[in-house]
Order: C-alpha cells, then sequence, then structure tokens
C-alpha cells in the first residue's frame, strides 16, 4: 500500500523497477514477517524493455506499466519520493516525503541514459530513452508531429524504437551507428546482417560507421552533422547509445564503488556496508566468463541480482556465479537472441574456439503453420569441448531457445552433454528431433573438434 | 541412394523411419569413412509424430515425409526391402531383395500399433495407426465417408487425432478412454481436465472411464459396444491405444529379448551380440529415475537412442543416462508439455514431492502480441530439493520451455538452481523477467521446502 510517511521497515528498497520490484518480493518470500518499503520516485513504473514498443505495438504509455497490484499482493508498502540521503550511523533514507528507518536498505537506483557531450545536444526535440511515464509519453507527442526521426545508437532499443515508429506512422526514421554493424556488440556479423536486411526492407534507414559530430538547429533540432562532413534532416532524435550505473546516492553515502562507476557489491550482492545490499543497473558487475567487470545492464539480469540480494538480507545463501547475458532482439517476424559469448566476444577474451551452425524450420514438417527458417550458432572452447554462447535467428522460438542455450552454458555442458540431450519434440511446436537445432549443432561442432579444426 | 542389392556394407541398418535414419546420420558424422545402408520397408516415410496433422492441417500422408534428401546428403545408402532373416555368424541380411554383408548392424525396427482382442476388430472401418504411407492414405479416403468416427484412446495420438478430424471434416468425433481422463499417462490431472474441455469446446465427445467390450456390424463396423452396455455409433474406428516393439527379427536371429518384450540393449545400446546394436521404438527401455523399465516410446527417445547407438559402433564413447520423458502435445490453441516426473508418477514411484504451480502470460506486458497464459508446475523431490519434473500448459513457447525445464532435469539442478538461472527476456517473445516461469515456480517451492510442507 502506498504507505505512512515515516516511520521504521525491516527492509527499504530505493527504487521500484525491474531490480526494486523483484528484491522487495523476494525478501517478502525468504522472509515472511518482515516490513518492506520500496522508495520510487515514479508515480507509475514503465516495463523497461517494453518502451520502444509504446510506439507502436502498445500505442500508449500506461500500456506497459508494472502493475502496483503486484506490491499489493506481496504485502510491499511503497511510497512515490525522491531519496535524498542516507544516514548509514543512524540507518535511515530522507527523502521529499519525509525520513524513514530501516535495518536493512537496498539500493536499486537503475540507470541513467547517457548524453555524449556532442554540441547541440540541448535543442528541443532530442530525447534519451527515460524510464519516466510522462517523459515517455512527451515523446509520443512531439513523434505525431515529426517529419523525419533520427535514432542514435543502433543497439536493441535504438532498432526497436525505428522499427516501431516506422511501422506506427510510416514517417521517415534513420538510425545511426559508429560501429560497423547494428547490435555489433550482442551478435555475430552474419547475425547483424539479416536484421538490418529485414529493417531496411521495412523502409527504415540504417547509416554505420558514422558518428554525428554535432545537431543543428535554431531552439528545436534540425539536422545532424556526421562525421564524414554531411548532413541528416532531423526535427527529433532519440538517443540509444547505452546508460551508465546511477549510483549517486551510494557514492553520496560513502558506499565504494566500482572501476566502472557502478556500486560496488561482492558475489553476494553486499555493498561495502554489511546492511546495505544493491542490485540492478546501479551496482558493478563482473563476467561469468574470466570474472572480468561486465557492462551489460538487463532487466533480467537486475532480477537475477535482485533475488540474490533479497534472499541473503539476513543470512547469506545466494552467490552470483556472475553475469552470464542472454538476451533476445525482435522486429516484426525476426527475432535474434543470445546466450553466452558471441564468436566475436569469445575470441577477443582470448578463446580458442569452434564454432557450428545449423538452419531449419521450427515445426515438423516444414509447412505446419507458424513454421519459420531457425539458425542456431554454437560456441564452443576447443580444448575442453564445453559450451560458451549460442546465437539464434527466428521467429517465436528464439526467446525459449536461447533460454535452453543458457542452461547448457550455465550448467558448463560439453558438445557430448547436447549431443546427448534429451528433448522433446511435437510437430506443431518445434523443430523435428531428427533436425532439433541444438542436438544437430553439438555433433557438427564434435566432429570439428576431432578433426581439430 | 536407392543401391544395388547385394554386396557388403560396413554398417547396416534396418529400418529407416525416426530411429533409423538418425543412427545412419550418426555414423556418417562419427565415422565419414565407412559404407552405410538402411534397408527399409517402406517406399516412402511418414514422420511419426506428423500423422494426426494428416487429417486435418496438412491435408495429405505426401506432406508428412521424412525426405529422402537427408539420406542423398550424408551420403547413405538404400534399399526398400523386407528384411527376412539375420545370419549372425556370416553377418549377413536376408531381405526381399537379396542379401547383404555388415560388419557392424543395427535394428530400427520400430514398433507395432496394439490391436486388442475385442470381439469384431476385424471389422472394415476399424484402423491402427499403421506408419505406412498407403495405408494412412486408405484411412484418408474412408475418412471422407465416414458418418460417425470413434477413437479408442485418449492419449497423445487419439485426442490429436480427433481435434484434425473433427476440425478439417465437421463430422461426430467420440472418444472413448478406459482411464478417468484422457492423457492420464502423460499430465497430472489439472492439465487433463483443461485438454479434455477445450476438445469438447472445439466439439469433440469424450467419454472416460469406460471400454469398449465389442465392436459390431456386418462386414463392415456400424457401432461399438461399452462396458456399461450402452452402444456408440460407430462406422470409422481409429485404435489409438499404444504399440509395442517390434522385437520379432532380433528373437528370430537369437537375441535377448527384454522383460517388456523389446530388444535387450546395455547402457550403450549394444545387444547380446557385440556387433548389433539397436535403437528406437524396438527396444528394451530402462527410466531415468531408478533405471525401472520404462515403455514410453517416442521418436525423440528413438533419435537419442540412434546418437547414442551409431556413435558406438567402432568404440564406446556414449551412455544413456536412461529416458527422462519429454513431450508435447497441441491442440488448436492448447499445448501442453511434461518433462521427467509428473506429480502422479512421482508419487507412484515413491518420491516424496514438494510441487508449486505459477501461471501468467508468455510476453510482457501481457498485452503484446501473441501472449498466451501459461502456467508451469514444477515437482521437487522434497529431501534434497532437486527438479524430477515439470509440466507447462499455454500456447507456442510449451515446447522450448518444456526443454528448458527438460536440460533443468537432466542435469539434477536444485531449486536454488533454478531460482538463480539466468534467463534472458524479451517484451515479444517471453514472460516478463519479475514473472519469468520457471525461477518463479522454484522460488515458491522452496518456501515450501523450508516450511517442510
Amino acid at each position: 500500500m502506498n504507505t505512512e510517511k515515516t516511520g521504521k521497515w525491516d527492509v527499504v528498497v530505493v527504487g521500484g523497477s525491474a531490480a526494486g520490484v523483484t528484491a522487495a518480493i523476494t525478501v517478502r518470500r525468504h522472509y515472511p514477517d518482515k516490513k518492506v518499503l520500496i522508495l520510487r520516485k515514479e508515480a507509475k513504473v514503465s516495463i523497461p524493455c517494453g518502451i520502444p514498443y509504446i510506439y507502436g505495438t502498445l500505442g500508449d504509455p500506461d500500456k506497459n506499466l508494472i502493475p502496483d497490484a503486484l506490491l499489493e499482493a506481496n504485502k510491499i508498502d511503497w511510497q512515490v519520493a525522491a531519496v535524498e540521503s542516507i544516514d548509514r550511523k543512524a540507518k535511515t533514507v530522507s527523502s521529499s516525503q519525509g525520513v524513514v528507518e530501516y535495518d536493512r536498505l537496498i539500493l536499486a537506483t537503475g540507470s541513467l541514459p547517457t548524453r555524449p557531450p556532442i554540441p547541440g545536444i540541448d535543442l528541443e526535440g532530442v530525447f534519451a530513452v527515460e524510464k519516466d511515464v510522462e517523459y515517455l509519453r512527451r515523446l509520443q507527442k512531439e513523434l505525431g508531429n515529426a517529419r523525419h526521426v533520427v535514432i542514435i545508437g543502433g543497439g536493441f532499443i535504438g532498432i526497436e524504437f525505428a522499427d516501431e515508429i516506422h511501422k506506427n506512422a510510416g514517417k521517415p526514421v534513420t538510425v545511426i551507428e559508429m560501429e560497423t554493424n547494428c547490435l555489433n556488440l550482442a551478435y555475430d556479423p552474419e547475425f547483424c546482417d539479416e536484421m538490418e536486411k529485414l529493417l531496411v526492407s521495412r523502409g527504415v534507414e540504417i547509416k554505420t560507421s558514422t558518428v554525428v559530430k554535432a545537431m543543428e538547429g535554431n531552439g528545436r533540432v534540425r539536422s545532424l552533422r556526421l562525421q564524414d562532413g554531411n548532413a541528416v534532416e532531423a526535427d527529433l532524435v532519440i538517443l540509444g547509445i547505452g546508460s551508465r550505473s546511477n549510483a549517486d546516492l551510494a557514492k553520496a553515502s560513502g558506499l565504494e564503488i566500482g572501476a566502472t562507476g557502478g556500486v560496488a557489491v561482492d558475489r553476494n550482492m553486499r555493498t561495502s556496508d554489511p546492511s546495505i545490499f544493491a542490485c540492478g543497473d546501479c551496482t558493478e558487475k563482473v563476467s561469468f566468463f574470466g570474472g572480468h567487470a561486465c557492462l551489460l545492464k538487463l532487466a533480467s539480469i537486475a532480477e537475477l541480482e535482485a533475488r540474490i540480494a533479497g534472499a541473503n538480507l539476513y543470512g547469506i545463501r545466494r552467490e552470483s556465479a556472475g553475469t552470464l547475458g542472454v538476451w533476445c532482439t525482435a522486429v516484426g517476424p525476426l527475432a535474434l537472441g543470445t546466450a553466452g559469448l558471441t564468436e566475436t566476444a569469445a575470441k577477443k577474451l582470448g578463446y580458442k574456439v569452434v564454432c557450428s551452425s545449423v538452419e531449419g524450420p521450427n515445426r515438423h514438417p516444414g509447412s505446419m503453420p507458424g513454421a519459420a527458417s531457425t539458425k542456431l550458432k554454437l560456441v564452443f572452447e576447443a580444448n575442453s569441448g564445453v559450451l560458451i554462447g549460442g546465437q539464434i535467428r527466428g521467429g517465436d522460438s528464439v526467446g525459449e531457445m536461447t533460454n535452453i542455450v543458457a542452461a547448457c552454458v550455465q550448467k558448463k555442458m560439453t558438445v557430448e552433454d547436447i549431443a546427448t540431450f534429451q528433448m522433446g519434440t511435437h510437430p506443431a511446436l518445434t523443430a523435428s528431433p531428427i533436425a532439433y537445432h541444438i542436438v544437430n549443432a553439438a555433433e557438427i561442432a564434435d566432429q570439428r573438434l576431432r578433426k581439430g579444426t
């Protein structure tokens, strides 16, 4: 319930998005008797990954909310309050609404969209992707009047925004990406190429290997000046170039901050103050592979961390294995998914890899309704034969197939484990058992491993 | 290629359906230099699980074939030949086409539909589900003229046949099932109930807890006499009451036969003759759970066994972990899936279990296109917290979600492993990470395990 402004709670969570909500629910599950309060700055909370779909498929920011009913069902109190400071000695949090006492505190303060220091970035008509319903509604209104939309950054958010806006309004949309491919950090080039071709075929213009040097206009943005000197017309610009951890509150409270700017946490999601845990986009992360710093920010990662933090508050029981990295992207009929390392990423980290790709329908026979050509690529470490990553291109099946690969990577399954994986199949739901992608790709990788190629 | 009638091959495979084809491809992959021959009795090979869909969705037996192109692509020879005998001493196989020599033999002779000794079972109009294209075509022709179709047996095959026939032709279709529920051996009752309700709502009549005592008619079947004395009109009857291993050739060759009538094999899929391996429906199977005899017959199991047999021919490298049991059923918009043990099956085997069920859409927000309410039930062993099974009810996502659960069961993941499972999510492809079914069901089971309930 939306609660009293002051008082004492056993557990106070700062932040009410993916990580904060999941942390609170996890506390409720593991510590049923504790009083739990969420302090959040938003009156309504947007589902982070659903934001691009507001501008086409969903049609309204109010159709993309994390429902407060979830908090009520879990007996979690909340206040709409801007948190100002933490007094760690007194164990209190001061906000625009008052002062609350805590026994355990969870920071889930999220991230802030990157706003690069490009000349003209403060012109009217330049939007970042803020997770704020009123801001998102204003963007929607301005999109209605815009004549040429430019998205800076061809990552997940960028291309999903581009397609939704173009699909909905039919107006020109251009994506500008500094790398050689859109989605370059998320997928190997052969998958990026397919997505770019689809976007172009659907009417989105893509400019890769170029950088915006300046935004020009008189009060309102009118065009973008590129590195090569050319100009691109634009009366509405959306920045989709990533985000940084919002660790300001933690920093001001004297908590340790990590090398990449996130709140420093141990594998139990505990900060440098044993009464304060942190989870989600605001935290410093390490990779499942080698334990290097990891800059991935995804709702699914945030919520895993929330499940670890929430369970550990009054007795450590969970430990992070490091961030694996599992994600999907969908545009129209085409979906891409990655679990673990791409071939590119693995090689960059110094792995010697053996890869195998298979392609076939996700139904059997291929004439069954809903069949989509589906391509799977597996990446194995060449010496041990352990699976370290997989990518999938296809239709609706991609989401859960990616999670099968995720399970295999997490359990460090070898090529042999996967070749003898016991799967179920059905004509209307999956590929044929003869051609089941994950098993077949393992068999092909096995041939290459035996040949030493 | 369709090949010479006599000669010597390194590897001869008897049977050209799911197990035989996969065994041959596996041999090609693991032993690229070996000459491989398939002897099969069918000119064309039906995809076994696709057979019900011939009578509605697909519309023709020729649209449900395992393509011979698969054999050509893998340089596998084949003959259409009825195998008559094996001379194990001479290492030869005699068939309707001649005599071939082998170095290694793989038996993949499949199963035969059960034809119970009911009076009248030989009347015209009574069909079993034979995997024979011409037989299936004859059934299709007779279905065109039938006025009242009865399916005996409400298992996978029975209900899929019932819905496809009713959907296609609109004529009355009745399913007769001896158990209290259709699909009783495959799913817990709450899932069976949902499927029965759907079938009834689509116009299929279901009679459970009753047995056909006699089939009546003059030359052609006209009605069925039930246990309670009532009669059911029927001018076309389809038997969907299971199948038995076709181990006749193995038996006649003096190979050991298992307790349930299948070809006896060790965990490497080797028969009592070290030069002869067997795989698929014809073999005796043991369960992943406790190693008991297991009567499951599924194409996916057959092909796993084929991958084990094929790889082991010239040096043992693979061992079966026992049959896990992973399957799905789909009727119209509703799909069910099971991996491992149902609650009912687990209790029958003597397990003390803790179960948890969660329900929610497979998209987020739930208003995204393609969203289907999806229910997941997990079954954990109560002392160890190890996952031993899961069931899913929903839409298209069920197939691959079932395989995620299958991966978790195979790797003996605990409630804690699954609660901290690193999955990926996407609005257009999966449930929300807050409500991701498998993780949430584990958290709920964990609460029950801690309470000891």
